[in-house]
């Protein structure tokens, strides 16, 4: 399989946060919510919010917004969320910890079934209720899990070593939180995270303030 | 000082993936690089490379590319990262201890001048060489550092009681790891950041890849 463009991306990145204000809006007994009531939420347009929600295939009535359980559930399915995915985290330091507590996963229908480290100290142990396993076991036990979807948090330097294991032992798709650029064959799949990025923009959104200050 | 709205927010996303490719270039000795280099590396199409490029005011030679140098530098002055920042971190749990040992901000002129947490456990400590404070010192103590960027890393819970501090303590630009809207005057910036946007992207191409196999 060759690797797919998707268009669309900015709207699918905005669909989490959707989520999580028409999850608050459920919780808070709403039966609907409107487009603008979502954009005003997130300062976004709400032209911008019913275009992103069209991807997901739903349509909200005039006058009364969209059906809050049915919203969901569109977008749930559109991201594949329904379904349980069992991942592996690579990586038990700073930040793998905080992703397996990260508590919105648990909406996501993401299981971190088991952390690999290669520290001794950390073998054993568990974070966040997930158990920590030697990075030498990992392929067994990948394979025994049936994970498909490894978090790789490793130091940049053992990136594409640990790649080479983790597609050997089936995993099919990598969210990947070093700065190297995997190694992975076509059918494997990869999502960079560059944790920059928002500090990119925070960057340049003081830039835009102090100017428009002067 | 109006909320102003930013275009061009995916190609402000890519710049700092494009800055660690042409620094790669540079520390290989490289004068020039090519839009259509960084765009394989990145797997984008080169147009959109070159596009992106355009807002920091580089262009390109034809046959030769860009001179490495001057685009580092165009990107830098185009992000501010060309100018030292000083920022506070609110809270040093796992996530926070993360951000405050990972490399690439030293390339961004970022220094994080010091942390707050409640956890008297915490407080006294260093992590990654940064001085934890107690939450009860964040008022006075980010008036004498001068700081003006907070990254909030706090439990949901409190981020919007500790947000309110920090706008009165002086701080202009929230860099916020919660999931909560936070409540500041019009002066103050807040970039929110999603993990769970990444992992969003992932499912889709899961679900892209998954169809188009069927």
């Amino acid at each position: 399989m060759a690797k797919q463009k998707i268009s669309a991306v900015p709207s699918i990145r905005r669909l989490p946060s959707y989520l999580h204000i028409i999850r608050q809006a459920k919780d808070e007994g709403n039966e609907y919510i409107s487009g603008t009531v979502i954009a005003q939420e997130l300062h976004l347009e709400p032209i911008q919010v019913r275009k992103d929600l069209a991807i997901t295939g739903i349509v909200g009535k005039p006058k009364k917004g969209y059906p809050v359980i049915a919203l969901m559930a569109a977008i749930e399915h559109f991201l594949g969320w329904d379904e349980m995915q069992q991942a592996v985290l690579i990586g038990a330091g700073n930040l793998g910890t905080a992703l397996t507590g990260y508590q919105e996963f648990q909406y996501h229908g993401l299981n971190i079934c088991a952390a690999f480290d290669q520290d001794p100290a950390k073998v054993g142990k568990t974070i966040h209720g997930v158990r920590v396993f030697s990075l030498e076991t990992m392929d067994v036990q990948i394979r025994n899990l049936g994970a498909k979807i490894a978090i790789l948090t490793v130091p940049s330097a053992f990136a594409n070593e640990v790649t080479e294991k983790l597609v050997a032992a089936g995993i099919k798709a990598i969210w990947n939180f070093t700065n190297v650029k995997l190694n992975v064959p076509d059918d494997v799949l990869v999502q960079k995270e560059d944790l920059t990025s928002g500090y990119a923009m925070l960057c340049v959104m003081m830039n835009m303030a102090k100017h428009a200050n002067v």
